[in-house]
């Protein structure tokens, strides 16, 4: 169950990267390699950090195979990505709430504190985001609109008001996902952001 | 005494962050991971490419209470602080003089030749602000203006050269440090600064 | 003579990053970073994705001092390197080749699948160039033009045929190497590049 909900978020992190590096008019290596750094750049800064080498994707060549489906998915569909566009928000939402998870139980395996697993989580979640962003040259979209890494904050804290209760846990990943993904899906609809903090 | 120091560096480099981000308008979070990466960035780098893993900042919590503070501080004076300018260049330049003692440190801690640990000893007390300008989307202001890494250099030098003496390492460290803060106060004084290499 | 190549590829690389970073005008500090990242950057990231650290210029210091030798060639010559660009073109073609060679040999040494060590030897051949055009503020030119990572990944799948062969070493490393340095001629001969992938 967990491990399907990671492949889908894989891939659908691989498209929404594909995406935005066509939109740069890249060419198709570009474009695959912005999709796999979109896919995997969280989890592998995280390995890093922790110093859990080989590095994820190097381990577990599903992630690669995953991650060119979601590139051939996005070069196919790209001409109809309009009306696809629910539901590639949907599953990079998925993506958001599974990574995140991954993240905080990676943490927990190296015996971190909390605090730390938390900011795992939301590296994991978020840094294939901003890598995409820089590589394209712009000032990473996390940094700037929606409420995105916050929801991975609040899910960390949850994770671990919920851990105390000795949760099964299939039942704890359950609620701590559904709850992101519903402040995700409510935070879009009623246009929830935070203020830009200006110097002056 | 050298904790304390490291202390107020990372405060005052999480501050220059935020700064930097908040004149970029980015979003509260987007603030935070700017002064998160611009005060440990230097160090995470060094530990990843000497292989001390978990890095740094995930084995001592105080680093990220540290940074938690300067990023308030920045966010409530930011109104004031052409007038506090004056300050936190000094603390800025406190941070320059004893990051680049801990990545020199950590070099030889590591049996690594003293080239590579002014290397480290550079790149700790430079890389977090390279960071910040990455992720602002704007070439590192450590590559065109000021003779910033420049004085890591020398301070490197002069550290090897006096290590020879068998001074005790609280004064050896006081030199070095002393010598480095002197010349960056009056590079800036003194308007000095090293001419852009143009290619014809 | 596998070693030689790797000093002309690493030397080479050294140069075109100096050549890059004087063209953005930063300072004589700006064009070296530039210049050593470009040289050792693909094989750093290389280093710390398969947990081989201290990454390997810390452990050579030969690299350290070509990259020096490649700073001051490209600043004594910048005046003149139009003429010998082509000679440069040609140290490049060489690196690429050399440097995915030795990106799939250590992928071999790490026990890794065929897929990770072309990954790995496109990597140690392109990253270099990637980390030099992010901090010069581009979006990578080999995202953008020419056949550059695909005659890598080329190289890399001709390298697995040909390994089944039991082939000598050298006369593999020498087949791989032509045939790739001969697609990069032909390619920028005849023009060849991958079409953008426009999203409509």
């Amino acid at each position: 169950m967990f491990y399907l909900l990671d492949i889908i978020g894989t891939c659908a992190f691989a498209v929404s990267g594909a995406l935005t590096a066509m939109n740069k008019k890249l060419d198709p290596f570009g474009v695959f390699i912005i999709a796999f750094v979109t896919a995997v750049g969280g989890g592998t800064l995280r390995d890093i950090l922790i110093g859990r080498t080989p590095v994820g994707w190097m381990r577990d060549l599903n992630y690669v195979y995953l991650i060119i489906l979601g590139y051939f998915l996005a070069i196919i569909f790209r001409k109809k990505l309009d009306r696809l566009r629910t539901s590639l928000f949907l599953f990079d939402t998925i993506g958001l709430g599974v990574f995140t998870l991954i993240g905080l139980e990676r943490g927990l395996d190296t015996n971190l504190h909390p605090v730390i697993c938390i900011a795992l989580g939301t590296m994991t979640a978020c840094f294939g985001g901003v890598t995409r962003d820089i590589l394209c040259n712009e000032i990473p979209v996390v940094f700037r609109k929606e409420i995105y890494a916050t929801i991975c904050i609040i899910g960390g804290i949850l994770f671990f008001i919920l851990k105390r209760w000795n949760l099964d846990n299939n039942v704890l990943y359950l609620i701590v996902s559904s709850v992101m993904i519903t402040i995700r899906l409510m935070a879009v609809k009623f246009k929830w952001y935070l203020p830009a903090l200006e110097p002056k």
